[in-house]
């Protein structure tokens, strides 16, 4: 008998016919012979519903009590997914955030999980029950109402799953797995069986946005068997593990594209110690948040200074350049915001050289440009032009030969 | 320096303007001095909406998760509350029922008070803050949600009220009080400025729909101040108190009409002892609740049998007779939904004589057929046709001159 952690997305438990969808397939997982665990998000819209009444009664709506009004998306969910359950007479029990004691921080609309108490799980599970928990939420040591932020159910069935020990926790999404590609973009990527946290972290920031990357980082730090897989197919999905539990490696896993970004460049920076950081420093006072940073060795004591930031922070950010160029007696300052950043992933990096040079040999014979490179142990990103979004993705998927497993 | 109760239903807090003027309103007391706690339902309509997700996934959803699901709709409505009143400056924090500690016992759908923690709720006033409460809801002693059944708001507001020694609970509604009667039918009825707990007992039963019965009974036994009062108008209500508290008791506090009882008699049924029993015993096993019961001493060991139930289990009823009444030797089975039932209810009925002659006098001056009698000491019910109900309503409410102060 195994133990299993089933979470299912507002997608999937969009309307009561959904719900009903999610409850048969519960089923059946309790009758192969596994106890099961499912957590549960808010109904498709609910969230933004909550929000919009909020925002009708006070102007940006934070705290404490936003955590009340949400909470109650999830425990809606957990209360109908157990009465569906009862109708395909499966014993059910459901529990929110606070019933559970998923223990949080006091960071309201943020929460951190600080610890589950597995007890209230472990005692209706032996009782044969399919226990159903809210995600997203938890309760502060005084008892107060937390939630995670958005997303935040896939990090609930993960904390879950490691505070259980379950065997396995599954994520249904609206997708058949991980892909090695965008399949809307390249026809011919391929759904990974296997991916390793590490591989699954790269991809996710960079844009694949199948999985929150603090469940992922969660999983990967207590060994969760974490694996995504479709509400609406039937399929093995992709299994997110560690690297030892995955045979024969793959030079890379994937190729992912960001198009959320935005390009700012200083011109001609005196090029002294401290320089980044008078630049940066009010970037990050305005609470923007930099991604790539490239600063060139200049000639005559001088340098550029470019930097990526989330497209929709562009203009300020550009106002706030503006601002300190003078003070800083830069020459100009420069914006792009139609970039596109193109990453490839793959912790057989490590292990092979060569993999960059293959990679701007294959842009340069598209005729690609290459505007800013960035590279980590398992990943190198490349920022071009917006409109070489598409030729990128596809150029590479096809040199690394991802569409063959 | 008065701590007050406040209760808001769920028309006074339908939509987020309305939960604004809630939360002006609540205001308005703060800054009069009082401390204030507010109890609030679920915004009107969502308990239905949530009783019709409930049914599209089961059919006849009851017990511990549908609590769990209608717990939601005032856990909305006290975030929305407490944001609207930081918009206006006002500190505030909500509480669920399970966060306050308003212990039940484990009767899901329709759970009864056991106990109220006042440890959270006075720290909170004592910050400053006021407090918000949900209504309807509690918890009990493993944890569990519970609901107290509909209109439990009420009775939620009264208890706190009673567990806090609150100087006054105020229940907003829909109208500005209570009356003598029901102003759509007589002009002339007037606003109470007091009645006793005894009388709007007897005024609440027999379908003036101010209050929960349950509220008042509450507020009887521990002796709460209870004032009703207009969510939309200004003015001071009715106060609803004990005896002593009211300095000149009026001889009639008001006349109430009830058109949802169906009346029927078995005719000819030998006069024995445990003939009601044979009768009503069926009745009771299907649930169908009896009101007034009249059994007349016949001629030749005879007797005619009449007793009222709700209109909506008059047929119910009439199969039930018709089953029974060959056993019993009946000559026949009669039934009536054309009835009326007008009662006058006032504690000056104990001491004074003479009421029930004058409303029969009154009446029969108006040429109106009384077809049942059933007295209390602090009121007069007649059963009349139908046709009469205005025409007995304003004929009894001027004969006792119930428009005069």
């Amino acid at each position: 008998m195994s133990l299993i952690v089933q979470k299912f997305g507002g997608t999937s438990v969009a309307d009561p016919e959904r719900i009903a969808a999610v409850a048969r397939r519960v089923k059946g997982c309790q009758q192969s012979g596994d106890q099961v665990i499912v957590v549960v998000s808010a109904m498709a819209g609910e969230t933004d519903r909550l929000l919009r009444l909020a925002s009708e009664v006070l102007k940006n709506p934070t705290g404490r009590e936003l955590d009340v009004l949400l909470a109650t998306g999830e425990q809606v969910t957990i209360a109908l997914l157990v009465l569906a359950l009862q109708g395909l007479e499966v014993t059910a029990r459901s529990f929110t955030g606070a019933q559970v004691q998923i223990r949080t921080d006091t960071a309201y609309n943020k929460a951190r999980i600080v610890n589950i108490e597995s007890e209230k799980i472990c005692s209706a599970l032996n009782e044969g029950n399919v226990v159903v928990v809210a995600g997203f939420q938890g309760v502060s040591e005084a008892g107060d109402i937390t939630t995670l932020g958005r997303g935040g159910s896939d990090t609930t069935a993960v904390a879950i799953a490691a505070a259980l020990e379950a065997d396995e926790c599954q994520i249904y999404t609206d997708v058949e797995g991980v892909y090695t590609t965008d399949p809307r973009l390249v026809a011919e990527a391929r759904r990974l069986d296997r991916i390793t946290y590490e591989e699954m972290l790269e991809m996710a920031s960079l844009g694949a946005k199948v999985l929150q990357i603090r469940s992922v980082e969660f999983a990967s730090k207590y060994r969760v068997a974490l694996r995504v897989l479709s509400s609406f197919e039937e399929g093995p999905g992709t299994l997110i593990t560690s690297e030892e539990n995955i045979m024969e490696e793959a030079l890379l896993s994937g190729v992912t594209l960001n198009r959320d970004e935005a390009k700012l460049t200083m011109l001609g920076v005196p090029d002294r110690p401290g320089v980044a950081s008078t630049i940066l420093g009010p970037v990050a006072e305005a609470n923007i948040e930099v991604d790539m940073i490239l600063q060139n060795m200049g000639a005559d004591g001088m340098t550029d200074f470019t930097f990526t930031v989330h497209r929709s922070d562009f203009d300020a950010t550009m106002s706030i350049l503006e601002h300190i160029s003078d003070e800083l007696g830069a020459r100009a300052v420069e914006g792009d915001n139609k970039i596109a950043k193109i990453s490839v992933v793959g912790v057989g990096m490590r292990s092979h050289a060569g993999i960059a040079s293959r990679v701007f040999a294959a842009l340069a014979r598209e005729a690609i440009n290459i505007q800013m490179i960035s590279t980590s142990e398992i990943k190198i990103s490349i920022v071009v032009d917006e409109k070489y979004s598409e030729l990128g993705v596809r150029t590479l998927h096809s040199e690394f030969k991802l569409e063959q497993a």
